[in-house]
């Protein structure tokens, strides 16, 4: 249980970043990474899209369940699409978080029950790496780049440190 | 399952931002938002702390299957603390991602059961608001600021849209 009673209810259920251009980031994390598209809004100016995976089943579910579960449960990724970015030839890019200025922000993170399959897997598809396996100190883990250049870190769920 | 049989192990595990001062972000995600300190690591130059809502028992674990868990599920936050930022006078601070320079990153969101106590006590507690239940059009939904200034949003679980 969560550590204050007055806090027992609360999940952490998702993390916001803001996408250029959804037709580059939806097929990024739902074909490259797996996840479903849970809800999709369009606000006007901009649209969000919820992605999740569906180790609880989410994705099937009837529309007006899936709204009821989407924030009812924990590791949803929202992606803020600011209408027109896709095209605009004078938009500068979103800042990573990992660099100055913007330092702040650091990655998401995926595990894999098979960490050397999945990162082949990636370069078989052509996906940028920040840092391979075989980089560096840290041999058990990677970053990948998503379409907007925000790290991605893939980690075995074996690891245990 | 996840939509691709490449893919059906991939969690979203985790979500790190880079924090000031573990000082005064531990009591705001452990007090305040009612996280639990699952694991926390010395790199040397910096630590790392990672925090969760124990629905799945992880907090009360033995060390070692803490430390396997934790990979192998989703909802983890990472805090990474820099050693030294909190006592130095010309560290700038971190970027919220949702100003330039180092606009993208938008905000972690917690999701809690009766919104009006959630904010209530947020008040009670202090706790800077970036907008109330009460402001702007969206009155379903809070935004409180953590020491850094990164937005946490809160939201109703019973949201359904």
């Amino acid at each position: 249980m969560p550590r204050t009673a007055a806090t027992e209810s609360f999940k952490f259920n998702h993390t916001m970043i803001r996408i250029k251009d959804p037709k580059l980031s939806l097929p990024f994390y739902m074909d490259t990474l797996g996840m479903d598209l849970v809800s999709e809004q369009n606000m006007g100016d901009f649209t969000l899209y919820f992605l999740a995976y569906s180790h609880d089943g989410i994705a099937s579910l009837p529309a007006e369940q899936k709204a009821k579960a989407r924030f009812n449960r924990e590791g949803i990724l929202e992606l803020t699409h600011n209408h027109g970015t896709e095209s605009d030839p004078n938009f500068q890019g979103y800042a990573s978080g990992n660099a100055e200025p913007g330092r702040g922000f650091g990655h998401i993170a995926i595990t894999v029950s098979n960490i050397e399959e999945a990162c082949a897997r990636f370069e078989s598809l052509g996906v940028p790496f920040k840092k391979r396996l075989t980089d560096g100190k840290m041999r058990h883990i990677a970053f990948i780049l998503d379409p907007d250049g925000y790290w991605v870190e893939v980690v075995p769920q074996a690891l245990s440190l």
